[in-house]
């Protein structure tokens, strides 16, 4: 599987990129991913120079809470933290967008996942600029004065963000699950068909799909702009789920191979009484 | 009084600043000051739309504590917190540098006073390089590593995250108390001197002492390279407490009464009611 077609380096359109995609067998192969990861995230906690910061993006029912799940089953539950952010609080609301977020964010040696991100502040409250006002930002006093600049100038600020995270040592993952609108709708009627299913549904779901090409015409801005070498952007396709999940593991497989996490060593000191320690343990 | 000139504008050297200034009166003039600071903080936060963030360093002894204690007294304990930022601790060390102070940024309506601040983190660390390997940064793997580069990379990425505050409407003002070497001998000795302050004193300060010069370096790169129109340096003369307080409160009042706070009022609805909310009060 040749995962770099994912990865948005250069100016890119959603509908050059396929929404499904099926694999063979891909339960199997996920399992045997899920245990590499894991022991991937143990040497990045051993070694303690790194953190991950994974950030999930899209449509109602494209699969993150589920491929979260999925993926994520080996990892040690105190290797790996989720954040799913929501409608803001009114104390989020009295800080600045991302003070939510940086709270949130993983220490070195954990992955932190944000089911939904930052990037909301570039995405349904583009699509919803009124959303703004609940943020009572000072420049802001009618619709005019949310433009393009507005959120080109919030993106800007978030990649400034990311890179100063990236200077810390942590690594920047985002992925944005690529769903079609004809199998949104399919798994739209199948929540509401599904009486253990419909709680999950909400009349806001069709309102929401009502908006699909502003949504992607925004996600699509996103992926544009603040794709960086140091934070980029992957497309999943997202349309087979078993499949996305595969793609998302080995791609997430793929970048914690690329760090040589070494555990650190017992101190010399230590390392030379390592026989007397032993004979003090025997001894008792 | 001209306060202009304590603003860091343009390249400055330390040395073409007093350390000293002597107000008369300056304790009677705080105190009339201290109360419009009072009401003006209490119109920022019925307005809601702004908050403030008051960033205050200074070598030992040069007063940020005592300044606090009296510039504040009259305003509203719930308008204002105070962070002292000591050595990170251990959780604070697996984030990036800036994490702890993210946190404990001030929400809309509300002052915030850093007492040492995020610059520590291009001072302290500056003058001891070798505090920043506890931060396990991926690519710090010698004292070549921490070059001048390096500073100046975390001054523009400080500049970044304030610069991303100011537009979500935190006032941003940064102090640096002037003290002069001569006036911390006097102060370190009385500090020794008197059995009820000695418990401040710490070996650790005459070790600190001894690299006055390589602070006073650092901190005239940091006055220069980070003072922006949207969140400024100020030098305060700070040899004489009360007239820096006063200097300080001064500055803090005429940068408050630029923004025009206006209390939001009551929703037209509700106005048109009110007589009868009187009504059924009266009525009980």
């Amino acid at each position: 599987m040749n995962l770099a077609k994912y990865k948005v380096t250069s100016q890119i359109k959603l509908s050059d990129f396929f929404t499904k995609e099926v694999e063979d067998d891909a339960k199997k192969a996920l399992k045997k991913i899920r245990k590499k990861i894991s022991d991937l995230q143990n040497a990045m906690y051993a070694e303690g120079k790194y953190g991950m910061l994974i950030c999930l993006q899209g449509m109602d029912t494209s699969g993150k809470d589920s491929l979260i799940r999925e993926v994520f089953k080996d990892v040690n539950a105190s290797g790996v933290e989720v954040h799913s952010f929501k409608v803001p609080t009114a104390l989020e609301l009295k800080h600045d967008f991302m003070w939510r977020h940086y709270i949130a964010l993983p220490p070195k040696g954990k992955m932190g996942i944000f089911n939904r991100t930052h990037y909301e502040n570039v995405l349904v409250t583009r699509v919803h600029p009124n959303y703004i006002y609940a943020e009572n930002i000072p420049e802001v006093n009618s619709l005019d004065d949310l433009d393009d600049a507005f959120y080109h100038d919030r993106m800007k600020r978030i990649n400034d963000f990311e890179n100063h995270l990236a200077k810390n040592g942590t690594i920047i993952l985002k992925f944005y699950l690529n769903l079609s609108k004809d199998e949104q709708k399919n798994r739209l009627l199948r929540r509401l068909n599904l009486p253990e299913k419909n709680w999950k549904f909400s009349d806001g779901d069709l309102k929401e799909r009502k908006l699909w090409d502003k949504y992607m015409f925004c996600y699509e801005e996103v992926l544009n702009k603040t794709s960086k070498e140091n934070a980029p952007w992957f497309v999943i396709p997202a349309d087979d789920k078993p499949t996305a999940r595969l793609i998302f593991a080995k791609i997430l497989l793929e970048e914690l191979e690329k760090y040589n996490f070494v555990a650190p060593t017992l101190a010399p000191k230590l390392l030379a009484q390592i026989d007397d320690f032993k004979a003090q343990l025997h001894k008792e």
